[in-house]
């Protein structure tokens, strides 16, 4: 379909929910009720290594309004374990708690006062045991191993034994090479090696995890604030042994996903707590608690590269460590994706990868928006600048030798649908590279690539009703991304009616179709295309149907403004209300798409990426030589969006993406003392504030319409906050020739650098 | 699918839902509770017809708690009117009320009690004006008139010009005729002619109506206890003037359902209540206003026949009256569709047909299980037997001679599916005809036959998921019949899994595929034949998707035990499981099918039906001369189910519905005194007790696995009430030679015809 005859597509609709959610009429998970619903509080471990020897719920269990109390002495008929790669998390701690903050013993109460107070009376004895506190002391000879054995979930079976070795704390080792990378280092014209670090950091979500449980025989189902339904379903039907349809989980809007509402977290214990009691069971989590319940890897990645004398790269050696925390979540996946990508968006032709998942007592980690390439992008992209600057040639002028051509390949059968060259020309003709505004300023770029998940499948349908409105049925998620008014968009556009005709549903496992997740900034593309699909489908069958009614040919029959008629005609043809009339007596036609990745055995991970998510960043600060205070004067981020479905929501995520990474970059960071979290609330642990954000945002959309996605649209949303970061490292370095690689970039470690500079 | 291979279907399954019914934790409507709810209350009108002159509603607004009242004042922006073929009915009174007991005022509040006392200070001023109390009343010369205009629902538009003439209380005439009926009257050996008469009946369905409405936004959902959702859908589409896309009619368990809760009922108001309020709102009716609400017409049958001598019938004239109250609701479809069955399962070479529909000020009259062909039947088998015993021919011997032959035509285009005279054979030798027992012991038949809705259309969608189990998405509603049970077992059957892996989903129209109705016996038979397809078209997926892994011919291949494998090979073959998993990446297989009834202009409705629903009655009785007292010996029902899907629902359905039509034989009757309804409620309302029932109760379920459901079923469930009456009142003629024609048969009116005869 040409540019111009797009008519809903690419228009700055406001969000269907938008007026919902800032009237507060919008229903999130923690707002819904059930009659004679009791609600869940959770006793934690005040440990971050113990063995659990006692647990007496004898007082407790004798306050009235308590109507259940759940401890490891109920998994005698269930498979207590969850976890979406790495199988290994309890519902409740069972032998030994792993960090502070796991839960030990749940009760439920009619009311969450009388649950608070019982947990006062529970009492467990522990015997504490030393713990790792890091990924150094994880991986030290002697270190205490968190976990004997590693067991993995279904899917991931067959990598079991990726090890590196028996009884240590690494739980997976993601390697990959080409080349021949030892020969190509020993000839090498200059060699280049650096370290970087970045902390644990939390989601902040604004919305903390909830979920509701209710059984009704055989029967369970869940409202939950999770962004992938369907995986949550799975490890509930592994739990509890129950067929995949008796399980339904319903998902209505989320104040917030960002990775941490990714996979089951709180889903496990409300529904084995709603078994104990027979009543439904409420468990809305508070910040606190959600700080304890998932963050993001801490990592520690060292770069080598060898180049040319003329700055082409020959050779790369990479390695990272990532801080899982206590317990896997979807280690696995993240060490394996994230890791395929280390190298960066750049040509190596000798390349050698090591990705390693590493245990310690820490709040589990998992998904972040960016996962993993936030981290990784932080040390390659300041590694490319430092490079670069040792070389004495221009950070762009090097990184242009380096980049990938589009089509080129990143890795055999994976080639990239970026033109990363004119992208980086765009973003340093926007930010004026090269000028220098005053003294103590500087500029500092940065780009990236990430895959998104593949393989992986999305399925919608869509039934349209006699009056030629349309129900778009699909389990994407909306977490305030707008993924309802964009495939609302799709759908509309497709069936020539107006986005106020098209209601699309809320994900609901027993109702809406299959999909994989809302997740990697993946469902405009994937979950875009099924849409476009299931709409094509009805279309498909009323061309058919008005076909027999016209006696035309299906094939000299076109759709056009919610009409069937001969191609090129305006006047003739019929409606779609009256063929559903007529044909479908009043009916519906009921359309259904799918849109799946293909699998190439050449990649590493199975399959190559249905897209890549590209951005180009650049930031211009100001450093105070006397205090290290950062001024961040301007900021540009330019992401690759291949076509905008809805601008209005395109600049949403991007200038939210981009404070986002402002944040990690600037302020975040979890931290613990002798294996206590220090700071798991929104007073201590600093988010930014307007103060913080740039003087100046500004936002360029590169649409060359060369996405996998509908009209050409690619993902967008997590990309623009992977470069932030190394942006302004780098930035600062041209400001005031000191470099930062450990985050977040705080006013003391400028001035120390600065200091010990002098 | 040969009989033998049968696993699921036929099969006496318990029903899926009988546990959480027994245990009580079923959730029906009323159950629900939303956070925030009002609770609506309806003041009635007190009068059967007035002016309304005044409403003042001022004292009952200043209540604490109320938040709103909803007058005739309301309506500017709404079209108030609805019903689903006569659109008369407004949400509340507007320039008069119709009917005693009419809502006129609705109020909204935070507790019920607040809502009752509001009703309290509500003062309503009425004009008293002439009421019509009967079809006599109405049909006489210079009757007041109920409507001044018919105003029909869309699909009905056409018929609109149908009215016997202007200015009358005839709301819709349908006739059609065939032959020389004149002529053949003038030629005939004898003629008949008599008239029955039927009082207006209650459902009395354990659950009264209920509903929620609530608003969010543009959006409306309304949980509600209604067989037809989507019908219900249409109408409040109609009123608020939105699209239907936009409306969610959610149906979870019904109370029973019988025909009270087709079509809108309460829904309108909670809709229109919930809007003003701004607030969810609940109304529950208690079982008087549900007696206000719907009930069955009241009919006055006059049928003439002419027979030669040896007992053929010739000729036939039926006319009859339907007692509609105030609005017309369903009416013209049921005067149309009962009207065209009025000459019972006979052949008639020359027929006339009349049947009327008649408004009176009464409660409004719509769908009863049985929809008419139980007043008709009620006619038409007792002037069968009177015909017969005056000439002196054995009434079975009568009926032999005249009943339609398998596949005869009962019109052109429109044969019967149904063995009557084998059917008949059948019963007559259960009930031992021919043998008397004892003195003032009787023996009675009857038969009938019944058209199902046509034309009409069923949809369902099948999801399997990865571990072979399945969700069957149906709008079928779950009123006691079991339709989810045997939907399941189907669903089961098809798939090759047992029914504990098959869910069956409520009925919801933003999730749920379309489904005209669950009405007319027509489930197992129009939504059974979608499944089969949605299932059908499942396994064509999956056996394409088996072809390639497999390289074998998909027509080579054959779908048995949840496996695709090569025809007759017990052994190889792949699983559902394994190409769901490597295929679809453990998404799912989506099926959808359809079942639609066709057209033809021939048969006076326009389409014939898809099955008839049969079944044949035998009675004993004895009366006690000296009291009229009657005891009903033995009842022997045979419905001709062509195929029972599960034997233990199909004993239930037929042993209910025998039970249920002996009340409208023996008790049941709304009796009114000027205009008021003087017995609503299951105080003085009488239906059966145990002490009630016969004393054996036999059920024969005939089998011939000829109908157009699955596996050769045919819908059951309406067919075993509609002989009830006819059977019964004639075993009475045949114990003591009294004749009784007016329903309910009392002993009073036994005792009476007894001394009459003396």
């Amino acid at each position: 379909m040409s540019k111009e005859k797009l008519k809903v597509v690419g228009q700055p609709l406001p969000r269907v929910d938008g007026k919902e959610k800032v009237t507060g009429k919008a229903r999130y998970t923690g707002d819904l009720g059930l009659p004679n619903i009791a609600h869940g509080k959770i006793l934690r471990s005040p440990l971050p290594s113990a063995k659990i020897l006692k647990i007496d719920i004898g007082e407790a269990a004798k306050i009235p309004g308590v109507v259940a109390i759940l401890t490891r002495d109920d998994f005698a008929d269930i498979d207590p374990y969850f976890g979406p790669a790495f199988r290994d998390r309890p519902i409740l701690a069972i032998e030994k708690v792993h960090y502070t903050g796991e839960p030990v013993v749940a009760v439920a109460a009619m009311d969450e006062g009388t649950a608070e107070s019982a947990l006062e009376l529970i009492e467990v004895e522990y015997e504490e045991l030393p713990a790792v506190r890091d990924l150094d002391e994880a991986l030290s000879p002697g270190a205490p191993i968190l976990h004997e054995t590693i067991r993995l979930a279904g899917q991931f079976a067959d990598l079991a034994s990726i090890r590196m070795e028996e009884k240590s704390n690494i739980g997976h080792h993601f390697h990959y090479e080409r080349g021949n990378v030892q020969q190509a280092f020993k000839t090498a014209d200059r060699v280049f090696e650096h370290t970087f670090t970045t902390p644990p950091v939390y989601h902040c979500n604004l919305e903390p995890h909830a979920a509701i449980a209710r059984w009704e025989g055989d029967e369970l189902t869940l409202w939950s604030a999770t962004q992938n339904p369907f995986p949550v379903r799975t490890e509930l039907a592994n739990i509890f042994n129950m067929p995949l349809s008796k399980i339904r989980i319903i998902s209505s809007y989320m104040g917030g996903g960002n990775g941490a509402k990714a996979y089951a977290k709180v889903e496990p214990l409300a529904a084995a707590l709603a078994r104990k009691a027979g009543l439904p069971v409420k468990i809305a989590l508070t910040m606190e608690e959600s700080f304890k319940t998932i963050t993001r890897h801490a990592t520690k990645y060292r770069v080598k590269t060898a180049v040319t004398k003329t700055g082409e790269i020959v050779a790369r050696e990479c390695e990272i460590f990532w801080d899982k925390g206590a317990y896997g979540d979807i280690g696995i996946r993240l060490v394996r994706k994230s890791g395929y990508t280390l190298p960066g968006p750049y040509r190596v032709p000798n390349l050698k990868v090591d990705s390693y998942a590493v245990f310690t007592n820490k709040v589990p980690a998992g998904a972040l928006r960016g996962y993993g390439v936030a981290q990784s992008t932080w040390a390659i992209e300041q590694h490319t600048d430092m490079i670069a600057k040792e070389m004495k040639i221009d950070p762009v002028v090097f990184r242009m030798k380096n980049l990938l051509n589009k089509e080129e390949e990143f890795h055999p059968g994976d080639p990239v649908d970026c033109d990363f060259k004119g992208g980086l020309q765009t973003l340093t003709k926007a930010i004026d590279w090269g000028k220098r505004s005053g003294k103590s300023r500087g500029k500092g770029i940065a780009t990236f690539l990430k895959a998104t998940i593949s393989p992986s499948l999305s399925q919608a349908i869509i039934r349209i009703h006699v009056d030629g409105s349309a129900t778009l049925m699909t389990s994407t998620t909306e977490m305030g991304q707008g993924a309802k008014t964009v495939l609302g968009q799709i759908a509309a556009e497709e069936l020539g009616i107006s986005l106020d005709r098209v209601t699309v549903t809320d994900s609901d496992t027993a109702r809406t179709p299959y999909d994989l997740s809302t997740v990697s900034s993946r469902s405009t593309t994937l979950m875009g295309r099924a849409v476009q699909k299931a709409a094509q489908d009805a279309k498909r069958q009323l061309v058919e149907m008005a076909s027999k009614i016209l006696s035309v040919k299906e094939e000299e029959l076109e759709f056009a403004e919610n009409k069937i008629r001969p191609k090129g005609s305006a006047e003739k043809g019929i409606t779609v209300t009256s063929l559903i009339r007529d044909q479908l007596l009043g009916g519906e036609v009921i359309g259904v798409g799918m849109f799946r990745t293909e699998k190439d055995m050449r990649v590493p991970l199975g399959a190559p990426t249905p897209f890549w998510e590209v951005a180009f960043a650049g930031a211009e600060v100001e450093v105070d030589p006397e205090t290290g205070e950062l001024k961040i004067l301007r900021y540009v981020t330019a992401p690759d969006v291949g076509k905008m479905i809805n601008p209005l929501l395109c600049r949403g995520q991007s200038d939210g993406s981009v404070i986002f990474g402002l944040g990690q970059t600037l302020l975040e960071e979890m931290v613990y003392e002798d294996g206590q979290l220090l700071n798991p609330n929104l007073v201590d642990y600093l988010i930014p504030r307007f103060s913080d954000c740039p003087e100046k945002l500004e936002t360029i959309f590169i649409e060359n319409e060369d996405g996998a996605g509908p009209y050409g649209a690619k993902g967008l949303g997590e990309g623009d906050l992977i470069p932030v970061a190394a942006a302004i490292a780098n930035a600062i370095h041209d400001a005031v020739g000191v470099r930062i690689t450990d985050l977040p970039i705080t006013p003391e470690k400028i001035l120390r650098a600065l200091r010990e500079k002098e």
